[in-house]
C-alpha cells in the first residue's frame, strides 16, 4: 500500500520509540554471565531472556497503537494483520556477539508496508548508536550517512559475520571467488557491518542463511545512503537468504559475477 | 627489575595519561575517510596518520618523564633506553576494525620490567572503556573484572580476529581442531576478544603471528583477571607468535593438547 509522507515520519517516530523501549529492555541483560540461579536451579540465559522482553515490549506497544498491523518477530513468529502494513522485528541481531560481550548486535526493526520494508531501524544502545533509514534520507543519530564509491573488487573493504554461515553447497567457495580479490575481508560483522556499509566504512557485506528479520531493516537504511542490497542472484532480497549489500552499484555487479561464478 | 608497589601505582597512572593522549590523537581520524587531497594530490590515510601521532605523542611524554626508559613501538621500532623498563605500545591494534568502521580496535600500553609486563592498558577511546591490568587486580574503567570458570572446550566461547591469520604450515588446521570442539566461534575480535577473556565473556582467544606489541599489554589484563596466556607450545607469550588466551587453567590445558594434535 501507498504510505503518505507524514504517515511515514509518524511511523519512524514510532520505530524510533520501539528502538528506546527494545534497548532499554536488553541493556540490563548484556556483559551479565549465563548461571544456573541459587534458588530452585533455574538456568539463567541472558541473551534469551534479553531478547523475549525487548520483543515482548515491541509486540505490546505495536498492538496498543497500530493493533490492524501485522508483526513478524524472530521470538514469537508471525502475527498477521487485518492491514497490508507488517513490522518485522529481529531484537538482538547479532546473538554470538551479545553473548561474548563484544558490541556487534543490535535491535533491527523494519516496517514493511506490505510490498518492501520502507522505514529501517538498527538500534546499538551499548555504543549509543542508531542508525534510520526512510525513503527521505538515512542517519546515525541524526547526522546524514552516504555509502562510498568503490569502482572494483580490488579496491574493496569486504565483511562477512563468520566463514560458517556458508553452508549450502558451493556458498564458501563463492564467497572466496570474491574474498580472495578484496583489498580487505573482516569478520564479526553482523547488523553494525550492514550499518558500515551505509556509512562508506565498509563496501559490500556478503553473507547466507539470512531470515527476512536479518535483513528487512538494514533495507533502507542502505538504499536511503545510496547502496544496493540483493539476493546473490540480483533478486529481492526481503526475504533473507544469501545476500550482498554494496555501496557502489559498480562493485555489486562485479561481485554478482564471481559469486554466480560462470 | 623489582619494581616496588609504589612505583607500579606511579607506573600505571602514568600510563593512564599516555592512553588519554593516544586516544585524543587518534580519534579524530576515526570514521574518516582515506582520499586524495585536493589540494597537491596526497593520499589522506587516517590510519596511518593516527597510529603515527598517537605513537609520537606517547613517545614524546615517555621521553620527557623517563628518558633512561626503552621503548619498543609499532610504527617506530625499537628505542632502547639505559634502564631495562621499556614501554611496549601499539597504537592501533585492530587496524582493519578501525579501517572498517568498526569498535574493536585499541591502544595497547604495556610496562615491561626488563623480565616480564607488569602493567597493560587497553584503550579504547570510541566506546569509552579502559582495561587495566596491574600485579594488585585488572579493571574496566575502574571496575574489578574477572575471568568466567570454564572446565572444558565444549562449553567454551573461543574468538579469534580471522581465519586468514593461520599463515604457518599446519596452524589453521591445529586451530579448527580446537573450533569444531567449541561451543561456540567468534571471528573479528583483535584485542578486544582478550579484553572479553579478561571479562568472563569470552573463554579462549587463539591466534597467531602476533607480535610483542599486539600481546604484551593484554597479558597483566589476562593474567590479573585470573587467566592464563602462553605460546601455542605453554612457552613464555611476550614475544609474541602463534599464542592462547584462556580464563580458565584447565580449559587452556585441553586447548594446548588439540592445538599440539600428537
Amino acid at each position: 500500500m501507498q504510505l503518505s509522507d507524514s504517515e511515514i515520519q509518524m511511523l519512524g517516530g514510532f520505530a524510533a520509540e520501539l528502538a528506546d523501549a527494545a534497548g532499554k529492555a536488553i541493556l540490563p541483560y548484556f556483559r551479565t554471565r549465563m548461571h544456573v540461579e541459587d534458588k530452585g536451579g533455574q538456568r539463567f540465559d541472558p541473551v534469551t531472556l534479553a531478547d523475549k522482553a525487548a520483543e515482548r515490549a515491541m509486540r505490546e506497544m505495536i498492538g496498543r497503537r497500530f493493533p490492524e498491523h501485522g508483526i513478524h518477530g524472530e521470538e514469537e513468529g508471525h502475527a498477521p494483520g487485518r492491514s497490508p502494513i507488517k513490522w518485522v522485528l529481529d531484537p538482538i541481531d547479532g546473538t554470538r556477539a551479545f553473548i561474548t560481550g563484544l558490541p556487534q548486535w543490535g535491535t533491527l526493526i523494519a516496517l514493511n508496508d506490505g510490498e518492501r520494508p520502507r522505514i529501517g531501524i538498527m538500534n546499538q544502545p551499548f555504543t549509543g548508536e542508531r542508525f534510520l533509514g526512510m525513503p527521505s534520507g538515512a542517519w546515525l543519530n541524526g547526522m546524514p550517512i552516504q555509502v562510498s564509491p568503490c569502482a572494483s573488487l580490488a579496491q574493496a573493504r569486504i565483511s562477512c559475520t563468520s566463514p560458517q554461515i556458508f553452508n549450502a553447497p558451493g556458498q564458501l567457495e563463492a564467497f572466496n571467488r570474491v574474498a580472495d580479490r578484496a583489498r580487505l575481508v573482516r569478520y564479526g560483522g553482523d547488523c553494525y557491518a550492514y550499518c558500515m556499509v551505509a556509512c562508506g566504512h565498509i563496501d559490500a557485506v556478503i553473507e547466507a542463511g539470512l531470515k527476512p528479520y536479518d535483513i528487512q531493516a538494514l533495507m533502507p537504511i542502505i538504499e536511503s545512503a545510496g547502496g544496493i542490497v540483493s539476493t546473490w542472484d540480483g533478486g529481492d532480497p526481503q526475504d533473507g537468504g544469501a545476500i550482498v549489500a554494496c555501496g557502489d552499484k559498480r562493485l555489486h555487479a562485479e561481485i554478482l559475477r564471481y559469486l554466480d561464478g560462470s
